[in-house]
């Protein structure tokens, strides 16, 4: 049998992977999950039909989150999760002995539980005694917060659906007010290629030039991404994901990476022209 | 209508794209060659059904493999393209001032003619009078040259089919010694991605590695290839990629980019720590 699932990453352009099975279908409150067996690409997790992560290149988006902010500012002991209810960031943020606590708020419980079964390797983690899961909306969560998380990690899809809010300048705001005087906010910018999305990069950046005052964009190559190249919004209220880069600290820890290294550090914030001139017109 | 363009980027990967009309099939001596008018990518050119290059982002492609290089040695005169009959990297080398002459080798003549009358832009410069065109086999070519060019661009597609030589230890020594003392190779080098052109990857670096005292790799997003990450060799005499980089030169040229800049340049050249690892079991 050939069985295959295609994402429109754009109205014009499908991305499809060769299915051996579907693991899981369900509609929760909020959304349709399913959890495919790709051939290529491991396990599949797909919300309302597009790609949320893969057993094969999800490393790539988990240890550029992480491990960015974890080597600019060593100290970071409170992280506050906005999505990615997978539990993969949890993972890697483990692996750093000064971490106390972690926070996760994901608005949908389903993601989890499905998570938990069909993705035990990624979700491992989602039960450490550090770590608390809050199932509610991330925005009123975020606004009860001050100067108590030394990272926020924001894991937001869906620009135009269920994900708007975080995507709004209010949101950050609140963020801002919820980190320490040496807090990071990692934000996923998506994908500057195709025009709709490069009109989200703008739309996010624009948003967070705004709210902070050090805003600098990094990228990587993630393959089940639409057009594969992704971009990150590192924002600081004083720390620079360069300037204060620590790669002998981040070093001595022996983290074992598969895609981010010190050298890869410092090349991520090195961006094509044509992405400079879209992030330039908004700042 | 619906008209859907769909190229195996792998057995169990297709990436799609929606097509107003075909502009050109044909076949030549050697292969089948179609020129798709595509709603998101512009004109799509394909060689056996694989795409060789689009109107969207064909400038990634070309940036990387002319620009490097010449922002390492600005004293390069003289040039030899093996492929890229489309015409793309001369129009990029012909904005240097100390170009002289362009040889370029093509072994399929249909390919030059198709891209001049549907690719006019691109292959604006092919009639050049500092370029000469051969229509004949690239190990023939090269294997007549000593010591005459200064830099070898390699668009080898391919590596199991017509373009085989291309890949072969005999081929790179070749150009080992039709290269000048400051002479420079840029090889496109394939995505280190999946699993079968990771395989590629590491027997062309063998190779070259053999070959060459210095050989670097470097990468960029290119959006239509497989994995939308590229790979490209940077091998030399004597010449290093970013210790003998001198961007204030590059930039006093005011060359007008729209993914290459000095940044980038550097930047390029960090490569994902599965990367390094894929490059270092062959070195």
């Amino acid at each position: 049998m050939q069985l295959w699932f295609s994402e429109a990453q754009t109205p014009h352009v499908d991305f499809s992977l060769k299915i051996n099975r579907v693991l899981y279908s369900g509609e929760s409150e909020y959304q349709r999950i399913d959890v495919l067996e790709s051939k290529e690409f491991g396990r599949v997790l797909t919300q309302n039909g597009q790609i949320t992560l893969t057993e094969k290149d999800e490393f790539i988006y988990r240890e550029m989150m992480v491990h960015v902010p974890l080597a600019v500012n060593p100290k970071i002991k409170n992280v506050l999760i906005i999505g990615a209810g997978d539990g993969g960031f949890i993972h890697d943020l483990l692996e750093y002995p000064g971490i106390e606590h972690i926070d996760l708020v994901e608005y949908d419980e389903k993601i989890v539980e499905v998570c938990k079964k069909y993705l035990p390797d990624i979700s491992s983690k989602l039960d450490d005694e550090r770590v608390s899961i809050f199932y509610e909306d991330a925005l009123r969560f975020v606004r009860r917060k001050e100067e108590c998380y030394d990272l926020i990690l924001v894991d937001s899809i869906d620009p135009f659906g269920a994900g708007e809010i975080l995507f709004t300048k209010e949101f950050y705001g609140n963020c801002y007010r919820a980190l320490s005087s040496d807090g990071i906010l990692i934000n996923q910018h998506e994908s500057p290629f195709y025009s709709q999305e490069a009109l989200t990069v703008q739309t996010v950046h624009k948003r967070i030039v705004q709210t902070f005052p050090i805003v600098k964009i990094y990228q990587a190559h993630i393959p089940s991404y639409p057009s594969g190249h992704w971009l990150f919004g590192f924002a600081s209220k004083k720390l620079h994901p360069t300037g204060d880069f620590d790669p002998k600290q981040w070093l001595s820890w022996g983290i074992k990476t598969r895609y981010y290294n010190p050298r890869l550090h410092l090349g991520a914030f090195a961006l094509p022209t044509y992405v400079e001139e879209i992030l330039k017109n908004v700042e």
